[in-house]
């Protein structure tokens, strides 16, 4: 019988950009795909996304992309596999709803095979079938893939955790997991986001406990920030705040488009009479008003961010005002969190974050004990964490262990090396084409490696640049020769030193000297650099140009 | 009676560069001179230190300076204030030890006034006067000071926690804490830093415990990381490992060098044999070794972080060792920790972090408990918190409201804002200078805004430079003019795009134009820019050098 094999283009070893491949023979689906945000050693690059040169050299076998989830880090990549091969796309209603607006910006949707699933359908994909399961997560319709192939069924848990009191109501379908347990599951790959906290995660629930005690303590507004998708996160707010007498507006266009495209979908059931409108908070007194606002990463351009600034026009942040922090931080979003919460203090605001003092946030993502409950439902021959780092995986692998599951059918994955799975065992294979592909603001992917290395040189001590015009017939300078810097910072006068002695180098070149520009070029440069780096132990970066008249 | 003032200079309303100024009439003390480090939007600053102009400028009146303990947020602008005043500064014999090698680098030790104080002893500083008392704190010879004023003593806690079994068995002065407070203190200046931790913090003893669990279960070497000045975990280490059978190898300059010189001066005892050279290391088999190495925060230049990048020639890490990170990370560091952490599970390792499963670390800050234990035993008039962000200062202020204190007797400090005492009341001033300078790595201060502004620019989309030769009495562009771009990405073929439409505007214009240099300079640089803009979102910056020959 044939091989399967199970390739991870992003997602394993890290958080974000999932972007899973299942292949048997000439069969390929895709599970999710999603963006990673970029860390502080890439600037100017707006998001990360998988490298698809895997699936681009075999677009003819791919037989959909099939999505999870509607948060980024499962979609935010779509439009550009989509540039490359008009696949079809499954999803749950809910899933399409919300990523129709980013594919419309890049792609024309009507050209677009966007299908949608219910769960409990087996969806045929050549050899392949995904059949999509319901389970719980921080986002309505939210699925795990039962994948059957010819070895039996890869059970892809997808973001997920075991809330048996969901917002929605909407409980994880846990038989149909254990049918497929019985059925044989060959392989799980499961969520390994939260295998550090022991335990059970708490529900959905209790963060509604949690706002009313601050929507009912706080004397003045109430601003709480989440993720634009939070969904079920802002059902609460809008539910708290009808009990307690508020009215909701919202700030950020993301999530007012959100609030509105799952109010008209039946997503969202925001009771008669309390959302307002931004302009109308001024009709009502503070003790009556809760806002809904992006900006709970700390962004720059974000609504929050700029009202701890006093730069936001549409609203301003008063004393008195209560501002509930309702997300977990991103790795590497603390510093610019912490800074934003200190100017809201600043302000004359409280401001609840960590879930003090009351529980204003809950995680999405299962715990140990409900990692412990999926391997025992599903019960699988292989195992392989994903959507986890390497500690993560590690842990996860050692519960794995502890439960009886030998080390020899476990697997730490790594993303573009594929798990194959033949008749008698698994193993892993050789390395795909595999990577990460940075995209700029323009919405240009490929920012190379050389150029990111160039911006944190710049970024570092800065630039400076030199301008020789050369007649290279005469062999002689033209005109004088000019030194620019930006960014650049050193001892006083360290630029007229160098400066100086650059030139006197120049005055004592020869003829045949100046008439080999590249050469010239290069020893401006090197003499500069030098002297810079003796003088200073700075290295700004030396940009010589030498024209020829 | 004359006024008596505090002024911050550093370290309220933020965490670092703690520098507080008393002034009675013409006679100033000056409370520790710390330094901050550089958050992510500013590259190129190694340090950031307080601006010391009010200092400068009351030169006269500076009797000394005294320093609470030996940390970096509480020591490390001294050089940069010493070098503008010198003036007497007072420390326990082991601060002294600990910044003399900082001091010999950019001073000369010879000339400088430094003092020893002895717990108990009261030093005269003109009008006033400062008696240190011993505290417990993460370090050796941590101390508060009372300053007696005319109003009454000011009592700085500085850096503290209330630790029953610290490492070095030396116990807080619980006793002169609270005779203080029946002598009368005026103004209790807190530590904030850890009051959103409820209860009382676990004392330093607990570490041994948990190293002693990882020391006696790891199956390989174990590498600790932490502060370079964390001398009381060192203690531990030597201890933990001469119990468990280890020989203790050094890595990183620094930490070898505090290793040294508190051997030297007893306050590091290592159980005789223990401490072995880094070369000595493959005389052992890996479970008889333990590594103290620097790298806690996940700095890119730092042992563990090369270690981690297999990039380390001294000492590589091998399957089966495990590496314990004995630190709390600095706020911003995080992503950076995190991604060290996990090449070091690639490379087979595994990480104990988090103090999972083991207690491996305790925070040298007082938590809730402490900190009301210190209200109480001080009983202060006013209260002001310092060493904490605004958060900080918010949570400690109503707690103190909680123990009873009036509100108008509580004070939220702002950097550069006196506190002023005088006979009957305390209220807040006119603003001093005031603010954070930075310091670039070649160790000159005042990195300006613009610069700062210019790198993060530079990094964001990188730059584009022009460069283009005239000849202004003849009117006519000498030569090709060139153009090159560096950190700079976009749609393909932009840049030749943007240079033909910039070559046929420069062919376009006339005699005249071409004689006004700084006019063409900014029509070059305006057209680039619109043009790059508009066809891509992106803002490189762009240089134009234009040369007259």
């Amino acid at each position: 019988m044939s091989k399967v094999e199970v390739i991870a283009l992003g997602g394993v070893g890290e958080i974000g950009k999932n972007c899973t491949v299942i292949r048997q023979d000439d069969d390929i689906v895709v599970i999710d795909c999603g963006l990673a945000f970029p860390n502080e050693e890439m600037p100017g690059v707006d998001i990360v996304i998988p490298d698809f040169t895997y699936l681009i050299e075999n677009k003819d076998k791919v037989r959909g992309v099939f999505l999870t989830h509607a948060h980024e880090d499962h979609v935010g990549s779509l439009p550009y596999l989509l540039r490359e091969m008009n696949v079809p796309v499954y999803a749950s209603t809910f899933t399409h709803a919300m990523i129709q607006s980013k594919l419309e910006e890049k792609l024309n949707l009507k050209e677009l095979k966007l299908k949608t699933f219910a769960f409990g359908d087996i969806i045929q994909a050549g050899s392949l079938s995904v059949e999509p399961i319901r389970v719980t997560h921080s986002i309505p319709e939210n699925s795990s893939f039962a994948i059957r192939t010819g070895h039996g069924i890869i059970l892809m848990t997808g973001d997920f955790k075991f809330d048996f009191s969901p917002v929605d109501g909407k409980l994880s379908n846990i038989t149909r997991f254990g049918q497929l347990g019985e059925e044989g599951v060959v392989l799980l790959l499961s969520d390994s986001t939260n295998v550090d906290r022991p335990g059970w995660g708490p529900s959905e629930r209790i963060v509604s406990e949690g706002l009313r005690r601050v929507f009912t303590q706080a004397e003045g507004r109430v601003l709480l920030t989440t993720f634009a998708s939070n969904i079920h996160r802002m059902q609460q707010v809008y539910e708290v705040a009808a009990e307690t007498g508020r009215k909701v507006a919202c700030v950020g266009r993301r999530m007012e488009n959100n609030i509105d495209v799952c109010t008209r979908l039946g997503y969202l059931h925001i009771p008669k009479g309390v959302r307002i409108k931004l302009d109308e908070i001024n009709d009502y007194p503070p003790e009556q008003l809760a806002i809904l606002t992006t900006g709970s990463q700390g962004e720059p351009m974000s609504a929050l961010v700029q009202m701890s600034k006093q730069e936001y026009g549409r609203l301003q942040i008063k004393e008195g005002d209560t501002i509930i922090y309702s997300a977990r931080p991103i790795p590497g979003n603390e510093a610019a969190i912490w800074r934003t919460v200190n100017r809201l203090f600043r302000l004359g605001a409280k401001v609840v974050y960590d879930s003090h003092p009351a529980p204003v946030h809950v995680s999405g993502h299962a715990y140990q004990e409900e990692l412990k409950m999926m391997i025992n439902l599903t019960r699988p021959f292989y195992l392989a964490p994903v959507h986890g780092e390497p500690r993560h995986q590690h842990l996860y692998l050692s519960i794995a262990e502890q439960m009886g599951h030998p080390e020899h059918r476990l697997f730490t994955m790594e993303d573009g090396v594929p798990l194959v799975l033949d008749e008698t065992t698994a193993y892993q294979g050789e390395r795909v084409a595999c990577g990460r592909v940075l995209v700029d603001y323009s919405g240009t992917p490929g920012i190379s490696d050389e150029v990111l290395r160039d911006r944190n040189n710049l970024a570092r001590d800065g630039m400076i640049t030199v301008t020789v015009a050369v007649d290279p017939e005469a062999g002689e300078i033209v005109g004088d020769p000019m030194i620019q810097a930006k960014g650049f910072h050193g001892p006083e006068g360290v630029l007229d030193r160098a400066s100086d002695i650059l030139w006197d180098a120049l005055n004592a070149l020869n003829k045949a000297d100046l008439r080999d520009i590249d050469k010239l070029r290069r020893d401006i440069a090197d003499l500069l650099r030098k002297y810079i780096q003796k003088q200073t132990n700075l290295r700004p970066m030396i940009l010589p140009s030498v024209i020829e008249v």
